[in-house]
This record gives structure tokens, C-alpha cells and sequence, in this order.
């Protein structure tokens, strides 16, 4: 099978993310990573694209760049991949999308609703692929747990309790990955809103099905001088009448990444760590609690699917990740090929909107002393 | 030494915390059970007052008929446990305070404010001791978190996370401890709110010694029919500007009895879980987490003080539940003998009018669409 | 209910197992402690006794006295609790025994093979009732596990893996409690294998219901000067096939008091830690690892028998301590009555020949270079 | 950077650890996956290839067609990954190394001593490495245990418990996985105590850099009919004066992939679980637990080394087993440019002589009725 042909706009070196993608890319054999726009700086651009194997005539100094001459080649890149600061993602992707070439864009969708809507004009016109990597949803406990909630297995969700803390921000400090995160011209008004409460408002959408209909939220930048909010209370109400807590926090002393979900219906229960992906706990009402695991004992078909080795050997963030290239592949083979793919959940430009409503809706229900916002 | 003379109203065949309240006055072989107001049923009370050792001259048929008699008794008892439903609190309660007994009763302190109120008059006019059974407090590492924080450790509270979760409601049953939690007449006008929410609530300020100013809560009723709350989602802000979530539910599925509490402050965060009460885990940013054990290494001497066995060897439910008992005989020895008694921080009858204040806030904020009201 | 009478052995101030079985003795209401030889120090007995509400002319200086002056009393004491070190339990043992007074007596049995036999030839002779409180057999999931291999849930045993671990004499230490322990001429030839090699191995047979036939053991003294074993690893061989690793360890630094059992069998598998004692993992071969709770879903009457509060409560070693004691209660009470007690499983004296026969196969097969030895 | 080239023997369609090895090798970027003798059947073997993105003319038939074609080749493999059952490593790897090709080969070494030792001579006399897949010691902590141990912060070790237990092999089964491993003539004389007993092994002596002289083994093979061993127990004695226990099972109800490994020095316990690798505890005696985390608070630079994302975020089994194929391609791209690797511990040769005697050992030892063994 030959692989796809994947471009990066970010992600040279030093950044976090980008090297996470490309990992993620690899891990399934579908992607070849032939061309990029890692930097602006044509040094710094040339000898990050040579690191990475990338011919020297690939390797760009600008998205603008990238699109023109890419888009004049015979072996163009498939799909290319945006993994710059939130307030860059708006101008690249709009830039390939209006050329044809798929999108795989990190997270949150843009810096404003401005932004936003702007890439889902260009996504809704193109013809070409737009996928967003919440990441968390690669998880194949995820998928079981979407699956097991969509077949009854809980019942009707009543409660959901979503959080995501770390401590990373706990007090000031400047590093290439925490300055343009504090900093609200590069990552929208939302801090940790956006960097991660996304993710896990997300996460309980995508597990659950539902739709959250209004929240009411308290934000706090509770260290002195930060520009945006460090620390996040929000009240959630779905769809259907299910009600749900979402906390995140970059100033929770003792977490390093701690996303954890827990969704409870009427006939069941379920809960999920991040930083532990291969178990989750699932309680029938009225029956002791199982311990699931990855591809273990009672996992089902979506447990199953783009899981790589037997239950006991850990798969980890990076496993999770790589299911969404693969399923992007899939896709975008599918579509190449005629045949739609069925069972792939990626997330794409709805869930991105989404996310960005979400995190405009918490700033302003805080500003108004956590009233409640429709979204 | 001689054991203090204990008597109790409510608590008899079929009862559920009179039986606890009874093995935890036992247990630091403190106190007699010498006295009962078991049942209203003549037939009842003897037969369970036969049960427990109580002499039948002292099986009365009535709280009332025991204050009588008891006061007129050269033998007359200490204290008076309280373990009724919240609606038959007051009346007991302020009888024996009136006749200069001291009184331990369970929470939360009433089923109305206006009863409350009158138990608070009450106990302020008494010369005897009012003390109320928040027993999560009697934990030996909850009391070293109390002073982990006060001794600052963690630095400046910022995020308090408190959650009480149960499921033993998510179905409609019938049974002597739901019939009575269930209904608004005996319980007073919060379900959950009151029964668990209170605790959790108790728990956050005693710990983190945090005042909570204001409050936003949305509760519901999920199983139909129910006439009082069985899930409770509530925003906190405390005196100060900490933040804090709140969550009590009765129909979280897979959950029996998991009051859980995470504090994160400027330089530290704690947490801690009842249902392995003998391990707390803390963190100073930037070190790794330590496993804080029940008496084991580097534990306080509030982690030390009513403990009564090695680390390793679980202590649970019953004994945190006895310390408060030997608080309460210790601080009526000392009453007795004029020596204030130090180190003691049982809960008493501010506690249960905060309490109050908390169930009353909870249900107007949640009437009001979870609109912010202060206390 | 009149509480049946209690005297103590040993357990004078300072002590640690006397008091835990004082407390143990009060937690279900069945005793009252009302005489004792706390210490052979004349002003020292009085003193304790006076603390622990003993009677001033039953506060005896020597478990001779005791037994001559309790035998001569109409309200004589039911039973004795023996709490002294090792060495000094045959002849108090054997002397209320032979008195026809009931014994409840520490573990290890003896510090000797021969006190060992001349306790149970004391104990045979007599109608009095012989308990040997392996206190770790009172665990509701233990009791649980128990019933649940009896009854197949796990098939044929195949596996099983015991160990106790603690790190208190990883040094050289001087205390009360570790003088004796650590002193041949108190404890007898095994040090840590007495201590609590014997609980682990007890607990294996206990719940398993196998016999061991063989064992080949290497013991070690890795402190420095050390007279007695302080890390044993034992190899076992059980009558039908099932095989065994034990390990008992007070040099294993990280450990408190960590006594783990694990059973594994054709059909089943069962894990349990006494450091958590209200959860079990239970697995049935190709099904999901369920996590069964003390008294909760899924719970056996064996499980439920003896256990106070509800799942999710914590019940601790001091509970787990006290089923024995109104097990012991029962069966005397029954023994009065002539109607035997169906469902107790109180260790007694043959459990104690056991151990000791094992104390001394470890250390004969250790000197034989790890030989198997059988017993 | 250039990929190095790597050809592969063995690991065609339906093969477990063909796979793990190719997503390893891809993970960090350093190999090309451009040869392989996948299958001895034809067809088989150039449509594994075609699914692999092997060039059809590189896709042989059999590893002496490989040898022999590769050698002639400009572009010839830089190394070949041995991925066959037991049996069939020897020939494959003798061959390459003559050729002077790298040898990245499967544990254990070889099915009997005679394999292992004509393999070894040929990897003394090869210019070529010889590389062995203990992919466990490719955990991040692993390593920094390794160092921490070296460095001294566990003191004198005393007491190493390690284990590996799985239960797939529980009852008679037959599939592709199983039925090479059941059977000696394809595994050699040992079942799961060369599969897996040889990883705990080697983890045990990797991470403690101490060197077992002895051992007593009792293995036994439960299963009906199994011509191997399904459960091995094994007492262990180090140069120097610790002891060990090791336990593997495949028949251990309730466990999928549990290696588990324990160390007790003077001075400080380490404990780690593989199914939950990034974590780690540790403790200074006399202080409170530490849990370590890859990467995290605390760790050191081998624990921070070939690490690829932040703490909080899981690496798996894949990232560890990359590892090794990262430093073997720095091991052999330093080869090539004359500067040694330092810092790399990759298992090799001697490391898989040494599991090789230790699985003799331990079937000589069962054989004696577990007599000690010395190797």
C-alpha cells in the first residue's frame, strides 16, 4: 500500500505538538511526511525540514508558499497539517482547503468565532477533508464507551462529569509552549477554556451523544498577571435534560493531565482516566463493577477497532492520536476510491465550531457572573 | 476511669446510624449506653432496649417521658444521642438542652430553618454541650489536611473539588431509609442536598477552614415521582476568592458511598477519598506525589491524635465516627473538671446552622435557575 | 443481652495488641472486660487496671492468682484473652484451660513445638473453648473468598501467592514491640516467619481450604546482628497439586502492613490486599475483572455475615479483630445453650498446631539449604 | 537524516510480533521497513510485502535468499529483525551476522543452548551487533530505576520480588500464538518460562545490575496434555547476598500482561507495574511514598531520555519497545562513524545467553525436585 503524502504547516523545532503528529502519522504506515512550512525563518525552516527527511525543495518558508507550489506538482501532498499557535490555523486552512488539499488542524478550531467560521466557509465549499484532532476521542475505551452508551448499556444519561487538570501554569513562567497559550492575541480570549477545556467538553459530547443546550461558568486567571482565565467552573444542561460539571484547570497542584470522564444513566455507570487509557470502569446497576480493558475481556467491536496488541500491553497517547490519521487516511482513500467509510468518528468541522461556541460561551456567561448561555 | 452515661432517642430495631452511633461510643470505652427513647411503641422500646443492655425502667416510650424521669435520676445520663429522622431533631434536642443535657445529634441539624433556629437558641441558653455528627471529620487524615492547610502547606487555597456520590436512589424503592429521606415531610425541603450535600460541604470549609460566601446550585430530581432532589450541582465561591465545585448525587451508578475531596492551593494540593480513608495523597508543585498514610510516615500530630493502631492496619467508618464521641466525653470531662479540652474540632452547633444555610441556599439558588445567593 | 466476662493476659500501658483486643471485644456489645494480669508489676497492674475500668480486687499481679481467685467467684470470667509475647502463652493457656475457662490466645500459638503440643493437650482435655485469633480470617471478603472457592466460583486451585510485607525493622530498632519480636528466647526460633509468616499462611489455607504438605523455605536475617529471620520466601506444595509462593517480609522498605492473597484457579481468580479491605478482585475466566465490595452488589452471606455497615462504609482491622470475639461469644453462648454455631470459622487450636508446624518447617528446610520438608 | 534500511524475517500476515516490531522500528523515524522473507510460501510472502510497501524483488522466499541477494546489493539492509518462533532464530541469525548485516532478533534467544551458543560465536566473530528484543526494559522507568539503583538511592538491595503472570493460556486452546509456544520442539523445553519467565528475568537483573548464582525452580505444566510448563516458581539467589522470588504463569486467572517487579535495598523500595508503565513508586525508608511518573516531578535524566511526550500524557508498549530500535540505529550509526554510544542499554548477546541458561536452570531445577542450580 503506498502511503499518503502529508505536509506541516509548525511544528519545527522545539514545538511539542508537531512531533506528536508526525508520530501519530507513522504509527500506521499511511503517512509519509514530503513537505513543510515548519518555519518562517529559511534556515531554521531548511534545517528542521532536513531533520525530518524532507527534500530541500519542499521545504517552505510560508504556508503561501506551500499551497502555490505544492498545488503545481504531480506528487502534491494529500493532506497537510496545522499545528501552529490557535491564531494561526484560520489563514492555512483556508489557504488548502480552497486548494483541494485535506486538513488535519490541531485544536481548538481558531483564536476567535471570526476565525472560525471563516475555515467552515472554506470547509463547506471545498470538496477536500477537514479533520480537527481531539485527540482524546482515539482512545478505543472511548469508542467503547460511545458505543456502549449509544447500544442502552447505561440507559439514559443523567449525569455527566467531565475534568481536565494540570498544574503546569501554577505559577507564572514564560517557555515557548506557555507564552502563546497566556497570551490572548495568539490563543483567542480562552486559556485553559480553550487549550483544554475543549477537550474535555468534547470528549463528554462525543462519549455521551449529547448536545449541551446552555452552561453557566466561573472563570478564574488566578495567577496575578495572566491574561486569561487559568482555572475553569462550568454548569452544563443537555439536550434531553441530562446535567453535567466540567472542571479544567492549569493551577490544580498534583495533576500533570488528568482528563477523566464519568458519565451515569439510568441503568449504568462509567469511568474513564486519561492518564491510565487501558481500563475503564463500567457498573450495571445493581451488579458489581467491571474493570474493562483495552481489547479485553467484553470489549466490543469499536473497542476493538484501530487497536494494535493484545490487552495488558499498554497502548498510550500516542496510539490514540494515531487512530485519527488513520481513520483521516481512510477517509480520504474512501473518498478517492468512491466508497464512503463507515465507523470512523473523527472529529471535523462541526466538532470545531463547536468548541469554539463552547468557549465563547463560558467567557461570556462568566462575565456575567455565570449566567446562563444558550449554545 | 468511670464511663460517661450515654442515652439515645431513636435507634431502635431496624435503624441504621443508631447502630453506628452506638458501636462508636463503645469503641474508646468512653461511654455506657444506659438510656433509651428507642420506639414509640411501648412493646418496641423494651424489646430493643432488652437487646442493648438498658434496664427496663429506663426503656421509656418518649423523649419526653425520658427527660422527665432522667432528670429526676441521681444516675442520670450525660448525653443524649439524637439518631432520628431531621424532622424529630428539634424537639428532643432542645428538651434536653433545656434540662442541661448534653446533646449529640446527627445531621443535618433539622429539617426546616425554623427549627434550626430553635435548637440554636437552645443550645446558646444551655450550659451543656450541643454536638453534631459530621463524622467525615473524625477521620485522622482529614484532621491532618485541616492542618496541612492551616499550617499553610499548601499555600493559598485556590480550587476546592467536593463530591459525594451514591447510587442506592437512581431506582423508585421502598424501604425504612429511603421512605423517610424521600420525603420532603421528614427530610426537610432538600433530598440529597441534605442528607449527603450537607457533609460534603461540611467537609471543603472544615479542612480548608474557607468561609463560602455564595453559592450557585442546580438540582434535580431525577427519578420520577421523586419529590425531593437526588443529584445536586453547585458553584462555590469562598470568602477570599477560592473557587469550588460541588457535586452530591444518590443515582451516580457505580458509586456506594464516595465522598471525595481534592484542594489545590498555591504551592500544594491534597486528595483524599472515604472509602480508603487510610491514604491521602499530596503534592508540593513541582515534587512528586507523596501517599500519606493513616499514622505513617510524616504524618502530623492532628494525623497522630485519635488514631488507635499501627499504619498498614485500617482503621474506618466506625473509629473516625468514635473520635468524635471521645471529643465529645473529653470536652464534658473537661467541662466537668474546668479544663478547656485542646485540640478537639468537633463540629458543633455553628456547623449544623451552616448546614442549614447551605440546604436553604442550594434550593432558592436552584428555584432561581442557579442564580448566585450568598450565606 | 448480658455481655459475657472477660479477663486479659498481658496488654498492660504501652502494649499494642492488648488494646486492639479490647477493642475488638467491645464493637459488637458481647463483652466486658473485668478482670486481668495487665503486668507483674504490682503497682503497674492496679494502675492499668484502674484505666481500663477493672475492678481493683480483680486487678491481679500473676495469671496464677487470677485464675485461682476468678475460679473461686461466682461471677467468674467466661473467658481469657491472652495477649503476652509468644513465649509466655502455654502456661496461662494451659492453666485456664485445665480451669475449664475459656481462652482466646494470640498467634503465633507458642514460642516452641513442645509448648505448642502441651497447650493442645490442655485444650483437648477440657470443655473449655480454645480461639486463636488470626484476626485477619475476620475480613467479611475474606470470609467471602472463602465461600466462593468452596462453592467452585474458581474452579480447581491451581495458583496460590501470599505475602506479608513491612519495612518497620528494616533497621536496627529497640522498642517494645520489637525487642521481644526479635529476641528467640521470647518469640521462639522464627522471627518474622512467626510473627507473620504464620498470618500469611494461615490465610492461604483458610481460604483456599488446601492443605499443605511440603514447603522448601530460605530465611534470612539481613540486619546485622539480627537473631532472627526478618525476610522468609517459602515455596509451597498443596495436597491435590495446587502450588504456592509465600513471602513474609518486615525488611520489604514501602510496606506498611501489606497482606495480599491471591488465588488462582481453573475457572476463577481472586485478589485481595488487607490494606483495603473493603474491595476484591474477583475475575471469571474470559470475563471482564469485577471489583466485588464488603457487604456490597454480588455480596455472599458469608460476605454479608458479621459486617455492621453498609458497602462503602470502611470497615477496618479492628472490625475484621472483633468478628472474632463475637464469633468466640457465639460459640460459648451456644455451648451454654447446647445448640452449636453453624457458620463461624474461628480459628482454634488446630489452626495454632499448624502454624507452628510450619514456623518450624521453614526453618528446618532454610538450615537443609531449601529442602522441601513436609508437614 | 537517512533512514537506516531494515529487512525482516518472519512477521507475515497474522504474526503478533512481526507487527510490534514494524511500528517500533517507525516510531521515531529511524528505520525503513525495504525487505523481508515475511512467509516460505510465495504468495504469501510478496502480498505481506506488497501490504508493507516492500518492492516486490525484495520480497523473498527465505531468509538464505535474503542473505544472499541483500549482500549483493548496494543498498543492502543495514539490519534484519529475527521475528520467527524460537526454533527458527538461530539459522537466520547466524547467517546475517556472517554477512556482516546487523541482527535485531526475538527473545528468548534460541529453543535449546546449543542454538544460543552457535549464535554467539557468530556474533563474537561479526563485525555486526547483535540486538535482543527485552522490550520491558524500554520503559522510561525501568531505566531511571536502573540508575536510581546504581546510583544508590535503594541502598544494599536485599530483596527482589518480580513477576510475570497472563492467563490466555488457562485452558486447551489452539490458534497461531499458542500453538508454537505449547509446543518444545518449536519454543525449546521451556513454556512460559522461556516466553515470559525470561523477560521477568532479565527485568529483575537489568534494573537491579545484580547477578543471580542460583536458583530453585518448581514448574509445572496444569493444563491437561500441555507439553510444557504453564506456571514456574522460582527462588533466586544474587551474587552478593540478595534473594528473589520470581513467579510466571500463563495460567493465572484475572491477569492479561501483569509484569510486575519489586525492589527492597537498606535504604529505600521501588515498585512498578508494566500495564500501568508510567508510573513508579518509591520510597526513602522512614519517608512517605513517592509516585514517580515518566518524566515527571522528580525524574532523572534516564528516565527523561527516549521519552517523546510530556508526564501526564501515557507512553505504551510500542514507545518502549521503540526505544530499542532507537538505539540500536544510534548504535549503528555511531558504528559507521566511529564514535561510541553511551548511555544506551539495549539488551544483547549476553544478555540472551544468560536467559538461556536461566530457562535450563530452571528446568534442571524442577527436574531435581527444585535442588538449587548454580549458572
Amino acid at each position: 500500500m503506498t502511503r499518503l503524502r502529508l505536509g506541516m504547516v509548525g511544528g519545527g523545532q522545539g514545538a511539542f505538538i508537531g512531533a506528536v503528529h508526525r508520530i501519530a502519522a507513522r504509527i500506521d504506515d499511511q503517512w509519509e511526511l514530503v513537505a513543510g512550512a515548519l518555519s518562517s525563518d529559511p534556515d531554521r525552516s531548511r534545517a528542521s525540514a532536513a531533520e525530518l527527511g524532507i527534500a530541500p525543495d519542499r521545504a517552505y518558508v510560508s504556508f503561501e508558499e506551500m499551497v502555490r507550489l505544492e498545488s503545481g506538482r504531480a506528487d502534491r501532498i494529500d493532506a497537510v497539517a496545522i499545528v501552529t499557535p490557535n491564531h494561526m490555523h484560520a489563514a492555512p486552512a483556508i489557504a488548502f482547503l480552497n486548494a483541494g488539499i485535506h486538513v488535519i488542524c490541531d485544536k481548538p478550531l481558531a483564536s476567535t468565532a471570526q476565525e472560525a467560521e471563516a475555515i467552515a466557509q472554506a470547509a463547506h465549499a471545498s470538496a477536500a477533508q477537514f479533520f480537527l484532532t481531539h485527540n482524546y476521542t482515539g482512545y478505543p475505551l472511548i469508542r467503547q464507551a460511545r458505543d456502549m452508551i449509544a447500544s442502552g448499556d447505561l440507559g439514559d444519561i443523567r449525569v455527566v462529569q467531565v475534568e481536565y487538570a494540570q498544574d503546569w501554569l501554577t505559577e507564572e513562567i514564560s517557555n515557548k509552549q506557555a507564552d502563546w497559550r497566556t497570551d490572548p492575541s495568539k490563543s483567542g480570549a480562552g486559556g485553559c477554556v480553550g487549550d483544554i477545556g475543549t477537550h474535555a467538553f468534547h470528549l463528554a459530547s462525543y462519549v455521551t451523544g449529547l448536545n449541551a443546550s446552555s452552561l453557566a461558568a466561573d472563570l478564574d486567571a488566578f495567577v496575578p498577571g495572566r491574561l486569561v482565565d487559568d482555572n475553569v467552573h462550568v454548569l452544563l444542561r443537555f439536550e434531553g435534560g441530562a446535567k453535567g460539571m466540567l472542571w479544567a484547570s492549569q493551577v490544580a497542584v498534583g495533576n500533570e493531565n488528568a482528563l477523566r470522564l464519568r458519565v451515569h444513566g439510568t441503568k449504568g455507570g462509567l469511568e474513564w482516566e486519561q492518564e491510565n487509557p487501558n481500563v475503564m470502569h463500567f457498573t450495571r446497576f445493581g451488579e458489581p463493577k467491571q474493570i474493562l480493558t483495552r481489547a479485553g475481556a467484553g470489549s466490543t467491536a469499536a473497542g476493538q477497532r484501530n487497536t494494535r496488541i493484545p490487552p495488558g500491553h499498554p497502548e498510550g497517547y500516542l496510539e490514540g492520536f494515531a487512530t485519527l490519521y488513520t481513520e483521516a487516511a481512510n477517509i480520504i482513500r474512501n473518498d478517492q476510491s468512491g466508497t464512503p467509510e463507515a465507523g470512523a468518528h473523527t472529529p471535523g468541522i462541526e466538532d470545531g465550531l463547536k468548541g469554539m461556541r463552547f468557549i465563547s460561551a463560558c467567557i461570556e456567561s462568566s462575565r456575567k457572573d455565570a449566567a446562563w448561555v444558550s449554545f
